[in-house]
């Protein structure tokens, strides 16, 4: 069945009024009329069935029926990464969604190659692989700073698992033991630069993992990395 | 420095003669001249570092200097996916390489949506991420079998590590604790029909493991598959 994000609060005999995109999706390229169910979620009340009641050239209208799932607390599990190209960039924004990420943080370094990108275009593509994995909510996509910038203002009680490519750190696995909100950080394709990466290792909050003896593309080493968290002490479990 | 997967044996002395694509590569598109270095391997001797030695129009030779690394074995991980759509296969098969599979098989079930496809150009692929990933193989990729051949030719001692959608399953790091010649499958975009399920779970080499609690597409599947049978018994270690 269709899934759609929307804003609005769900509550029984609500009516919601998708997006025009939505609504041309659900009519004009799924096909969908009067009677039809979806279901609906916003990030707060669980997901909802609900059916078209209304056609217009202008949308339509969602009548809500009967809550499908409730809402379930998420591990709190960020995702920070450098500014890749364009195309792998979406497919980690994608893959992010689908693995249960909470956020997506971009980040420059300085071997990063550009320093702006299309957060909301990325927000797209988080919010429709949200719809299509079954979560119940959508992982934010947060503008880009600067890495000095990020580690200045990390917060308490967070811990960074620094993805690192000079092998001597520990297998995920191993070095994350406990539950507890968590950011994974991958670098450009080109590394870290080699004050970046002691700094960062000098940090009290960052934990070195390694993630095997090849060399990944930034796309493969979100993944791995997301999964192995996840494995180890996210909803994986 | 470029890496080569070259046929050849290896040895001190050796000159090699790379393909017309790889000589247009090195010279055409990287722009490398006599006394340029680059990287060879063939699976077998290891990886030998080679200078370029001569040029002409219809290729280059590849004179060898010293070995940089010795052969070391691999993990024995399979991959087995379905044929999904072509762009997702062609990244399944360039990440099965990064991930370090040994091998992968394509499978035709119920639900796949085709029965060919291009072998040769998945194995260049596999070749191509193979070079750049720092291995010193290259998976082979096998021509698509029917699901039922390929459990009926099942060989003695490699277990089947299932990647079951229906979610009862155990976690893989729960699941896979012992190293072993083991093989990962991933269905079609689909599923898996009832009875090739019933099937599947009922076969003593199979072991169902789980992927969380989201739906993933195939390409997610087979790389975080990979990535946690590599943590629990490979070489991630």
């Amino acid at each position: 069945m269709i899934r759609l994000f929307v804003p609005d609060p769900l509550d029984a005999d609500a009516l919601i009024r998708p997006t025009t995109e939505q609504a041309h999706y659900l009519i004009g390229v799924m096909r969908r009329g009067v009677g039809d169910e979806v279901l609906l979620f916003n990030g707060r009340d669980g997901e909802w069935r609900a059916a078209l009641a209304a056609m217009s050239k202008r949308g339509c209208d969602l009548a809500l029926r009967e809550q499908t799932r409730e809402q379930t607390p998420a591990p709190d599990l960020e995702l920070i990464v450098a500014l890749v190209k364009r195309a792998r960039l979406e497919t980690i924004v994608e893959k992010a969604a689908e693995l249960g990420a909470s956020r997506v943080r971009l980040v420059v370094t300085r071997f990063t190659g550009s320093d702006h990108t299309n957060v909301s275009r990325l927000q797209a593509i988080a919010t429709e692989a949200s719809e299509q994995t079954g979560r119940l909510d959508v992982p934010e996509v947060v503008a880009p700073v600067k890495l000095e910038r990020l580690l200045g203002e990390w917060p308490d009680g967070r811990r960074l698992v620094f993805c690192d490519e000079a092998g001597d750190a520990r297998p995920v696995i191993e070095a994350l033991r406990e539950p507890a909100p968590c950011a994974v950080m991958i670098g450009p394709e080109g590394g870290f630069a080699p004050d970046e990466r002691e700094r960062l290792r000098a940090l009290p909050f960052v934990i070195p993992v390694s993630l095997g003896p090849r060399i990944l593309r930034a796309d493969t080493a979100a993944i791995s990395a997301l999964t192995l968290v996840q494995a180890a002490i996210g909803d994986w479990r």
